[in-house]
């Protein structure tokens, strides 16, 4: 690349952490001790098949901007009474909510973060609210240097401010940073802005063989993994 | 403390970094191979002693918030032909504003940060910007969790919109959150919101004992360093 990249800004869910398998473990711990039996994987899918069209009322500014937090609530409360949930209590429902904060990382990603701190600022360009990527980093062992993203752009991903404020964040010009994420269209929403893009694959994010296993547009570099990634931007 | 607190929120000049010396030492390295010679310190003073006044037009309404970057322009303006400076080009202005950047941390710093990183969320409130505080951090391993501070609330310290912004980035009543300086005006107006209080002496941050021995109001602890702090603290 003819410019240097200097920053790298991550997607999270599916990108960074195993949110699927995280949230049935989650769901099943908290559930299936008060009697209830379900599918729960079938139940962390459903759950977060309600996240675009909740964003989408912020996106579209039908609503004010919320912590994601708030949003994870209001699809939590549409998608219980789907699975016959109906007696949790309100701290339970808290609890279980806040599932997405303890959510385990890809096993890659620790070794692959401190191999790219040496050379990178690293940040998420998430749109997980501050104390979700805090408690998700503490958890997993991620060494952000700043968490950018959704709550300090005021919108949702893929809204151009949220790059561009990632990048104002940093006094850094688009094509000095380069998003990383395992969406496709997360790295083309980057890319027409002026940002480098850089995908991970992850094959199994949906459950087995239900990911994206390559770009499906080209993009700046692609990786395996994000060690993969890390040896490919020279660290 | 009757509520256990889970995060600490640090004040950054003078409190963990020396800015005098730093200062200084950036000044003389720019300015003196182009033939200046000067009171290095005496010009770090008079920079630092435009901050308060800049960031008052902020506090006050009469300018919008912009980062401390832009501030320490304006007071970089003002402050060099004072001492004779004329002839300095703008390319070198840029770098000589950016020495901000290249503070270097009090000793007991890196060490008394990483072992309250085990307990305690950690994050600068400072008035520094972003970047700032990223350049500050990787230079002198300081393990933030996140940045908070006047970027993410819009204001300077110690309007009480900086304190209350980063408690509630993190989603912790101002109970649960502790500030830490060495400036007792900076406690106070944390306390006054329900923060808890740490006091850190840094005797010299103005030159040889010039700076605060103590605290001047109490304070909820009080530390001769960071490292007394972090055992007081009981990590």
């Amino acid at each position: 690349m003819a410019v240097a990249v200097k920053a790298l800004f991550f997607d999270v869910f599916g990108t960074l952490v195993d949110w699927r398998t995280s949230i049935a473990r989650e769901a099943k711990a908290m559930l299936e001790p008060q009697g209830y039996k379900l599918d729960w994987l079938a139940f962390a899918d459903a759950w977060r098949g309600e996240y675009q069209g909740a964003m989408d009322e912020v996106r579209s500014g039908r609503i004010a901007f919320c912590k994601l937090d708030v949003l994870h609530r209001r699809n939590l409360e549409l998608v219980l009474p789907r699975f016959g949930i109906d007696k949790l209590s309100e701290e339970d429902r808290c609890t279980l909510n806040l599932a997405w904060h303890r959510l385990d990382a890809w096993p890659d990603v620790p070794p692959g973060m401190h191999r790219l701190k040496r050379r990178y600022m690293l940040a998420p360009v998430s749109n997980g609210n501050i104390s979700l990527m805090v408690d998700l980093a503490r958890r997993n062992d991620i060494p952000w240097d700043a968490i950018l993203g959704s709550e300090i752009a005021g919108d949702y991903k893929p809204k151009p401010r949220v790059y561009l404020a990632a990048a104002e964040a940093l006094d850094l010009p688009p094509r000095e940073c380069m998003m990383v994420a395992a969406h496709t269209k997360d790295l083309m929403a980057a890319a027409a802005l002026g940002l480098r893009t850089g995908h991970i694959a992850r094959p199994n994010e949906h459950g087995p063989g239900r990911g994206e296993k390559g770009p499906k547009e080209p993009v700046d570099v692609a990786g395996e993994s994000l060690e993969d990634l890390a040896g490919k931007l020279g660290t």
